[in-house]
C-alpha cells in the first residue's frame, strides 16, 4: 500500500514543500527509514541526523535549511507519526465470531461482530458488547460489562461485576477485580473484610500487562478515561485515577488515594493510602508520595518535596562524607580559637 | 436478608444502646450508608461525621453524645465491621462439581463438595481436598496437594509437588512453585542450578494477584499461617515467613531470608537474602533491608535504620543545599578568624 | 540411582582423595546431607561446619586437614554441585506429543518428539521446533518461532511475531511481545502509537515469573544470548540486553536503553530509557539509573554514584540531624568569635 505525500499531508494536517505527488511506502526512524519511505524529526535535537536519512520524505515542524528532500510541515511531528504508523499498519481486527472451545455462562449477551477466541472463560449474566475482542484463556466473571470495541488480550482476568469501557485495551496476564487488601486485626490474627465492590474502567483506557486493580472494598475502584498504565502497576482498593493520567511501570497505589487528571506518576512511584495528588502534577521515578501533593507540581524524593529541591538535595548527597570531614575540621579549628581567646581574655585581666 | 440489632450484636458480641428490635439491612461506611443500613466508627477522628450519616444504628467503643441513633457498642468496631459485611455478603461457592472440560491426570484423588470450573488442568497425583474451589486457567502440577477449603482463583499456576493448606485463598495471576533465581557462575556465563526444593503455604494464608513465590534450591519455600500478602509480591527460593505475618503490594524477598511472626513489611520494601527480621518488626515502605533486623523494631530507610532516626534524617535532606552553604560560609569565617588571629599573635610577639 | 565417587569426580572434573569406590546416593546442603551422601563447600567460613556434616563425601577446593571423609578436590565446588544436582534430578521431559485439546492454527509447523500439554492455544503460521515443551494454558501469537528445546511453562503470552532461541525456559505468567508504553500527546489526551516491532530472545536465556517484555515501537526489544531474568522484571519496548546479563527480582529498564554483557542489576533497581550500561557493570539493589554507566564499574543510590561513594554517604544519612545540630552550633560560636573580636579591635583603635 503506497499513499502520495499529499494524502499523508492531509492525514496529519500538514503542508507539504516539495513533490506532493511522491509515493510513501512506510514510516519509520531517522536510522532506519529506507527509500521510499518518510520519517521525522520531534526534536530538533535530531536535525542533523537529517541529512544522513535515507527517507525520501521528513515531517517536521519547521522548514529546514540544507535539506532538499520534501517535507511536511505540520505542528505536531510526533502525533503525525503515531498517525501514519496507525494508518500504515493498523490490522482491523477481522470479526472471528466465537470459538467453539469458548465456555459462555447462561444469561450472557454477546454483540455483534465480536472475536472471542478458543479457551476463553466467560461467566453468567455478562454483556459483550459490539466489536469486542477476546483472545484465549482470558476469563470473564459473572454480571460483568464490556463495551464496544474493547480488547482483552490473552490471560486476562476480570472478576465479578466489573465494567469495562468502550476501546478499552487490556494487556496480557493483567487482573481486574482481585480481593483488595483488607483484613481487621483480630488479636494477633486478621480477619478478612470481604471486598464488595467493583472496578470501573472509563473509556479509552490502555492498561499494561501483568497489572493489578483490586475491586473496592464498598464502592469502586475507578479508572477514568483515556488513563494509561504501563507494565506490572498496582491499583489499591477505592482507588481513583483521573482522566488521561499516566502511570508507568511498576508504580504502586495504596487504598483510597485519589489521582487527579493529566498527572504522571513515573516509573517504580509509590504512593501512600487515602491522600490526594492534584491535576497536571508530575512524580519524579522512584518517588515516595506521603501525603497529598497539589495540582500543578512536580515532586521527587522519599518523603517526596518539589522537584527541585531533590535535584538540589540529592546533589549534595554524595559530598555528604566530605561536609561531615570539613565539619569535624571546624568543630576543633573553633574549638581552638575559643581556647586561645579564652587565654588573651585572661591574659588581659 | 434483614436482621435485628439484638442479632447483629450478638454476632459481634456488642451491646446494643437503643431499640435491640431495629431491622437492618446492611451495612455501609458512614458516607455511604442508607436509611435501614448500620455503620461504623472504626476511628474517634471520625465523631463529627456521625453526626451527619443517614445509617440507621452504628457501631461504636464507646457511647458518643448527641446522637439519637439506636448504638451497638464493641471493642473493636472495625473487627465488627468485617464480620456483619462477610454475614450480609459471603457467597458460599455451592459445590459445582467437575466440569468436563477439566483436564484430570491419573492418580488425582478428588474430595467432596468440590467445584473445579471449566478448563483447569489438574497433573497426576494430586489431592485435591473436600470443598476446594478452583477457578478457570488453573494450572495444578503433578503431585500437590491442596487442602480443605481452599479457594484458587482463575490463571493461578501451582508447580509440582507443593503443599497448599486449609482455607487458603490464592488470587489471580499468582504463580507457586517456579524455580528459584538459581546460578552457578562458568567462567563468564551461568550454570542452572536445578531447583528441586517445594513451596509449601500453611492455613489461612492469603496469596494476591501476580504475585511469585519461588521453590526451594533444596528443602523448601515456606509461606506459615495466616500470613496475608498483597499484589506483586516476590518471595525467593527457601524464604520462611513467619505466622500472621502482612506482605504489602511490590515487596521483594531475596533467597533464604528467615521473616519472624506478626511482622509487617509495607509497599514496595526489599529485603537482602540470607537474614532475619524478628518477630513483631514493622518495615517502613520502601526501605532497603540491608542486615538482619531483631524483633519488635520499626525500621526504615535504605540502608535501613531505625524508624525514628530515619524520619528526622529524612527531614534534614531537603536542608542539605542549606547546610552546605552555611558550611561554606563558616569555612571562610573561620578562615578570617585564625588568620587575624595570627596577625595578632605576631604583632604581640 | 548411586554413583561412585569416581563417577561423580570425572563429571565434575574433580579429583578423588579417599575412597573412589565409595557409592553415593545424592547431594545435599552441610545441614541437611544424610549418610550415602555427597555435600560441598563452596565458601571456606564454612570449614568448621564440615566437621558435622553426616554426609559420606564432601566437595572442597582444598585439601582440608582434620577430616578424614573422603575428598572430591575441584577448582569450583559450587558449580560441582549444580552439575551433581542436575545429574541426579535431570528430569527429561519424555516426549508427549500434542494434546488433543491443544488449538493449532493453520501453516503452523510443528517439530520432533514435543510435548505440548493441553489447553495450549497456538496461533497461525507459528514454528515450534523439535523437542520443545510448552505447559498448559499458554498463548502462541501467529508467526512466532520457538527454536529447538525451549520450555514454555504455563499462562506464558508469547505474542505475534517474537522470536525464542534455543534452550530458552520462560517461567509461567510472563508475557513476551505486549505492546509498549507508547503514546503521543494531543493536546491534553493521548494518541497510540502502534508498536509494530517484535521480541527477540536468543539462545539459552532464563525468563522468571510474570514478566513483562513488550514488543520495539519498531525495531525489536532483544534479549541477548545467556541473559537471566528473576521475577516480575519489566521490560519496556526497544531495550536490549547484553549476554550473560542478571536482572534480579522487580528489576524495571526503561524504553530504548541498552545494556552490556555480564551486567548484574540487583533487585528493584530502576533504569531511565535512552541510556547505556557498559560491560561487566554491578548497579546496587534499588539504584535509581539516571544515565549512562561506564563499563567495569559498580553504582548504587538514586541517583545513581560509584558504590563506595554511595556507602560512605549512606553511612552519614543517619547522622545528618547531629551534623545540623553541629553546625548550628558552630554558627552560633563563630559569631560569638566574631562579635568579640570586632570589640577587641575597636577597643585596640
Amino acid at each position: 500500500m503506497k499513499k502520495t505525500l499529499q494524502e499523508l499531508a492531509y492525514l496529519i494536517r500538514g503542508e507539504v514543500v516539495g513533490d506532493a505527488g511522491l509515493k510513501i511506502s512506510g514510516i519509520s526512524s531517522l536510522d532506519d527509514a529506507q527509500e521510499g519511505e518518510i520519517t521525522f524529526i520531534a526534536n530538533s535535537k535530531y536535525l542533523t541526523k537529517a541529512k544522513e536519512t535515507r527517507a525520501s520524505a521528513i515531517i517536521v515542524s519547521n522548514k529546514i535549511e540544507g535539506i532538499d528532500k520534501p517535507l511536511v510541515i505540520t505542528d505536531n511531528p510526533y502525533l503525525a507519526y503515531a498517525k501514519i504508523v496507525t494508518f500504515f499498519h493498523q490490522h482491523p481486527h477481522p470479526s472471528k465470531g466465537i470459538d467453539k472451545s469458548t465456555i459462555v455462562g447462561d444469561g450472557t449477551s454477546i454483540g455483534k461482530e465480536v472475536s472471542i477466541y478458543p479457551l476463553v472463560f466467560i461467566g453468567k449474566d455478562v454483556t459483550i458488547s459490539d466489536r469486542v475482542v477476546i483472545y484465549p484463556h482470558t476469563f470473564i466473571g459473572d454480571g460483568t460489562f464490556i463495551d464496544e470495541g474493547a480488547i482483552i488480550y490473552s490471560h486476562v482476568s476480570i472478576r465479578e461485576r466489573c465494567r469495562i469501557g468502550k476501546r478499552v485495551i487490556i494487556h496480557s496476564g493483567t487482573v481486574i477485580g482481585s480481593d483488595g487488601f483488607g483484613f481487621a486485626p483480630d488479636g494477633n490474627q486478621y480477619y478478612k473484610i470481604p471486598q464488595i465492590g467493583i472496578v470501573q474502567i472509563d473509556d479509552d483506557v490502555e492498561i499494561g500487562a501483568n497489572n493489578t486493580i483490586d475491586r473496592g472494598a464498598l464502592g469502586k475502584t475507578w479508572i477514568k478515561r483515556g488513563v494509561k498504565t504501563d507494565n506490572l502497576v498496582h491499583i489499591a482498593h477505592n482507588v481513583v485515577i483521573g482522566e488521561d493520567t499516566l502511570l508507568v511501570a511498576q508504580v504502586g497505589i495504596s487504598g483510597s488515594t485519589r489521582i487527579g487528571n493529566h498527572v504522571t506518576l513515573a516509573g517504580q512511584v509509590g504512593v501512600v493510602g487515602h491522600i490526594e495528588i492534584g491535576d497536571n502534577t508530575v512524580v519524579g521515578s522512584k518517588t515516595g508520595v506521603s501525603g497529598s501533593v497539589p495540582a500543578n507540581t512536580i515532586v521527587s524524593g522519599y518523603p517526596h518535596m518539589p522537584h527541585r529541591q531533590w535535584l538540589k538535595s540529592s546533589r549534595c548527597y554524595p559530598l555528604l562524607p566530605q561536609m561531615r570531614k570539613v565539619l569535624h575540621k571546624l568543630e576543633k579549628k573553633v574549638k581552638v580559637l575559643e581556647e586561645t581567646f579564652q587565654q588573651y581574655t585572661e591574659e588581659r585581666k
